[in-house]
């Protein structure tokens, strides 16, 4: 999709260069991994726009204060299957995981469990808060709500963000089913890389400032927008995300996420965990799902079409090669971490 | 949208038609008034395709048996936050509000609850159960699998439902943010109405049995399927519905969805209350919906559009509008209603 090449790096030399890079911006040992384990799980499952990409990004908010290096994050309000955690301006990498732990230790007890993070910022991809619910033999779901690159439906002005909602299932012998979808047809941060290349976007993907269609990434970063899934229901649904995450915790919402007056850049989240032995034996149920996905997989192909695959199923193959061959990364992304590295004085370079 | 001429009956009119019709085909006095509640909802709120043209179908399945009158649902399993309810082949309307008021009672307690109703069948809109959660002060949530009418990504086979989710999240001054959206872009039943009517559906709403695009109801009904909503993202979802409503709950899933072995037409729902007292104070939750809503409304309009409306916004004013000038039937859909309510002895006519 990228027109640029690609080096492999193992997954351990690129953990410990990355862990060292948050480590220099300040952040303590335990944060600076749980950060890392994220970054490195979206480039190893072939999410490009999620993973490393995003740390020139993260590298200037560390340093400019606008992403806290040593937040104290703490749950501030909490019943037996809620809680409500205060971000201190982290980056979400971190205050979601930590909301998410909490999550899963009540759902074992309640059976279900739902957790919101206000005050967080950028959280890197979704799909790794989902996925933390599953070697406990839960189902997972995360979502956020990002800075207003979406319009209303039939608008022209940025309200919303594109916010993403992320679900993590267990199978058996199958790989879990995972879905990371934003409201928009692509994710921001893909459009973004495009722009970095010099690249026009695929047609459908968005819109100008005046609401009519680009494949220009300039004219959507111009004020622009994503285009929506299903036309008004892209849209319904982002809205209700900003309102579960933002709205409901007291955080930013709408045009004020990423503006808010002294809390710049805040955004919120939420994630729940569902524990399958509350409805059902573990067992069955991962066996259920395997059925469920063969079904998927052996049903009718359309002419010209290959293989039929779910959600989740190229990145689990992207990911069990990056283990044994490395971690796929774009030439100009690496060319970006060894100007972070030089800039901190880190003694490796990619 | 339909081409056919509508007449307006008197809300109570309607609610006493249909409670009569349902309890002459066996229901009991307190279930067809839960269901009849649902289905008088659905219009008012102008959502034709899951109202009253559903009612007929309804009939012959409760006179086949596959919707037993007499159901005897039942919790059969449960924890803190999480219940799991057979439905006894009862009509979907019913074994869904009993469920949600289950739901809605643990949230009370625990903050947040998930419910789910195996053995179920058509439970008609997923706004209904979603709405139930808004005079708690909570955020309700609801969906269903459904019988197979979408494609695998890539396929040309039907392999899952098009299983809609719907929320419904209160307000102050403004109705409460409802949305109800099918993962396919139009709702099967809305596809079917323009079979009944003679008419050709949009462009872009579904694919021939060979995975092409079709204007054709007929094409769609002949082992067709629903165009997803962002391609493989509304694939994705549908699969993900399914696996937490019929793989969890221990029914039927995937291509068995209505086909199941002695348990014909079996689906499963889900529903989810979130109370916002868990997380704030609810006047102030009020108060930041009302402000979130109020942005997407003040938003700048694209050129040639007179209005920006927010999930839900056109069923309240139709909701208003049928309390006040009765509720706005499609003239062939209450030809049907009579003619059922003349096959089963009832006294009085549309």
């Amino acid at each position: 999709m990228y027109d640029a090449n690609k080096r492999r790096v193992p997954v351990d030399v690129l953990t410990a260069f990355t862990r060292d890079l948050l480590e220099r911006h300040g952040m303590s040992p335990e944060h600076a991994e749980i950060m890392t384990a994220n970054l490195v799980e979206a480039d190893m499952r072939g999410v490009t726009s999620h993973g490393h990409w995003l740390l020139r990004r993260y590298s200037g908010l560390l340093d400019d204060g606008e992403m806290n290096p040593r937040p104290n994050v703490r749950v501030v309000r909490e019943t037996a299957a809620t809680v409500l955690v205060d971000g201190d301006s982290a980056p979400g990498h971190v205050a979601g995981a930590l909301t998410m732990r909490a999550v899963i230790e009540k759902a074992r007890e309640a059976g279900a469990a739902t957790g919101i993070t206000r005050r967080s910022r950028h959280f890197g991809a979704a799909a790794h808060f989902a996925l933390m619910a599953v070697p406990h033999d839960m189902v997972g779901f995360a979502t956020t709500n990002a800075g207003p690159t979406m319009f209303a439906f039939g608008g022209r002005e940025r309200v919303v963000g594109n916010n993403p909602i992320a679900y993590a299932i267990p199978a058996g012998r199958e790989r879990p089913l995972v879905l990371d979808m934003a409201m928009s047809m692509s994710a921001n941060s893909r459009i973004a890389i495009f722009e970095r290349l010099g690249q026009q976007i695929p047609e459908g993907w968005a819109l100008d400032n005046r609401g009519l269609p680009t494949t220009d990434p300039k004219a959507f970063a111009d004020n622009g927008a994503g285009a929506p899934i299903g036309g008004p229901k892209g849209i319904g649904l982002a809205q209700i995300v900003d309102a579960m995450t933002g709205v409901l915790s007291g955080s930013a919402y709408a045009q004020s996420v990423g503006r808010a007056e002294g809390d710049k850049g805040a955004i919120s989240h939420m994630f729940q965990a569902t524990d399958i032995a509350a409805f059902m034996p573990v067992e069955t149920f991962k066996a259920r799902m395997d059925a469920q996905i063969e079904e998927f997989h052996s049903s009718a192909a359309a002419e010209g079409v290959r293989e039929l695959v779910v959600a989740g199923e190229m990145e689990w193959r992207a990911y069990d090669e990056a283990k044994t061959e490395g971690v796929a990364l774009l030439e100009p992304i690496i060319a970006d971490l060894n100007e972070v590295a030089a800039s901190k004085g880190a003694p490796t370079r990619l």
